[in-house]
């Protein structure tokens, strides 16, 4: 890990959600301050009526900035950079809000700004509620797809970390059929070129990446399925033949399994349940998000707004302290990469 | 856990494979002999030869038996069963040979024999090499399809065993694409049929089944995916109609997650590395099979003969210790229940 301390926007999220309770908790925490620089991009009011939720509000002042060169970067002392004036009001805990829905668009439009910018080196951020941004209009279904429109970025590739496991995917939202279809030599080369670029832009010299199977025994020569003598072997190939350390594929079954020792520098999983079964079964509240691509390194955690226990100090920070750690562990790498 | 014992028959596998080795170490376990009455099929040439590998040659003595009946059941002594004279001389550690092939088909069918004749409350199995079972003419692939065969049972249900959680598969040995469309509605309904009544056997009452998803997240109400549209939730109603305690579809990144609490009496996985990337991630030595629907419990490892490690004493006995005592756990319920 890196000395360096990124600069670390957190987003609010869903004011509704359980975001601000997460991230009244998150802020408190000493692990944070020791390995970022973190400000909240949210409403200081929702923060406050969190804080008071957690029992908190004694142990925090409010610092307003408007630009992250104003920080203070103290525990204790929330720096904290509003994005208009809200209705704040008007909101309830745990429901579908249009206001809610535009004012957590608005904390990732500003984390998108600061980062083009270059004013921040990471963002972290906490849920936001697919039908509320719906009902602003907000045509992408989630943090990933407005990251990589608004930043014009040629991809956004999501990993999943847990513990030594580096997570890829080939296809995510998409049913499983399609997505063994989609799996193809080419996507796959294509995947690992990414992931190389990737890993080494944070000084992960010549990242080994092992491919993971489709069928069981990895078709076992042909006879349960051909996508891994069809498209896999010769995708490993290719990746060999520019240089690429990649190998596999490896059974499904058994890829993660090895992997847990930190043999591989990532593992590249076929369809979005293969490498999420294996993350959230190994250590759910430890299986965070990286976004890799971007002009920033962005983490998040991987639960919902949890709308059923928003606002009733029943949400506990593990996820988001270990999102933004592993964000900013990379984030730190890329800038002692960069120097 | 029931009080009962069963008696156990512990089959050697192949003679060449690590199976020997594994069961010298088991069967000098206190565990084991705290939780069933264990005696060997196999081979005593065989079992001297791998007692030596482990450096154990001087903490057993062997007791040869025709019959279960006769066995002394102590620690040190090992009751063994011979099936037939072979040329022992001739076997190499870790190569495929059709001596071995022979021999630990042997062991298996001895087995099965004693169970039809209700001499014997369980087996657990140490593993065979499928191409030397095929060079002696063997039809069957593995241990599952030759003990459903020789039975004459209806069918044979594998189950995983992971800690607290029970996971069952609509299919395994088929390509991801072929499992996808087998688990249709009434394939998913006869399996939990065929689970509530296996559960009910050992004495688990109403046993609650969770069914896996196929799609991610559900396939996010027909957007990724109709599978659990069209097939699983008919399934899960359709069975709850019968008076089965079956809950789902749940989005198969979640429901072994949630499982690890012990929540669910049983997981039906809908193809095979679903269930086993969950297991095995989560703790490979740990993960063990059970065959239900036989005249009795069979438990096995869930490793191979790992011919490059074996006759080297690097191999460990902990997946032969699990595997027997939870095929012990679940003869003891079914005597329990029975009685």
């Amino acid at each position: 890990m890196s000395n360096m301390k990124p600069i670390m926007a957190m987003t609010m999220g869903d004011p509704a959600g359980i975001g601000p309770e997460t991230l009244v908790k998150t802020m408190l925490s000493e692990e944070i301050h020791n390995c970022c620089k973190p400000f909240v991009i949210g409403s200081q009011a929702i923060m406050e009526k969190a804080a008071k939720v957690c029992g908190l509000e004694d142990k925090i002042k409010f610092h307003p900035i408007t630009d992250p060169s104003e920080a203070k970067y103290e525990i204790g002392t929330f720096d904290i950079m509003e994005t208009g004036d809200y209705d704040t009001d008007s909101i309830e805990w745990g429901e579908v809000q249009q206001l809610c829905g535009q004012m957590s668009y608005d904390f990732i439009v500003r984390s998108i700004e600061l980062g083009i910018a270059g004013k921040i080196d990471a963002v972290s951020t906490t849920p936001i509620n697919k039908q509320a941004i719906k009902m602003c209009g907000v045509s992408e279904p989630g943090h990933t797809e407005i990251y990589q429109h608004l930043t014009n970025s040629k991809y956004a590739l999501t990993m999943f970390s847990c513990h030594k496991l580096r997570v890829f995917f080939v296809s995510r939202h998409m049913s499983l059929i399609d997505a063994v279809k989609y799996a193809t030599k080419d996507v796959v080369l294509q995947n690992l070129r990414d992931i190389d670029y990737e890993l080494r832009s944070v000084g992960i010299e010549n990242p080994l990446i092992a491919v993971a199977g489709i069928n069981p025994h990895n078709g076992d020569n042909g006879m349960f399925g051909r996508e891994e003598l069809d498209e896999l072997f010769p995708a490993v190939e290719a990746a060999q033949a520019e240089g690429i350390n990649a190998v596999g594929p490896i059974p499904g079954d058994s890829v993660f399994n090895i992997g847990k020792s930190g043999k591989f520098d990532a593992i590249l999983s076929m369809y979005h349940d293969q490498g999420h079964i294996a993350c959230k079964t190994y250590d759910f509240e430890k299986s965070v998000t990286v976004t890799w691509g971007l002009p920033f390194i962005r983490g998040s955690v991987d639960h919902g707004t949890a709308f059923d226990i928003a606002g009733k100090n029943i949400a506990n920070e593990i996820s988001l302290i270990e999102s933004t750690k592993v964000c900013a562990e990379y984030a730190g790498l890329k800038m002692a990469k960069n120097q």
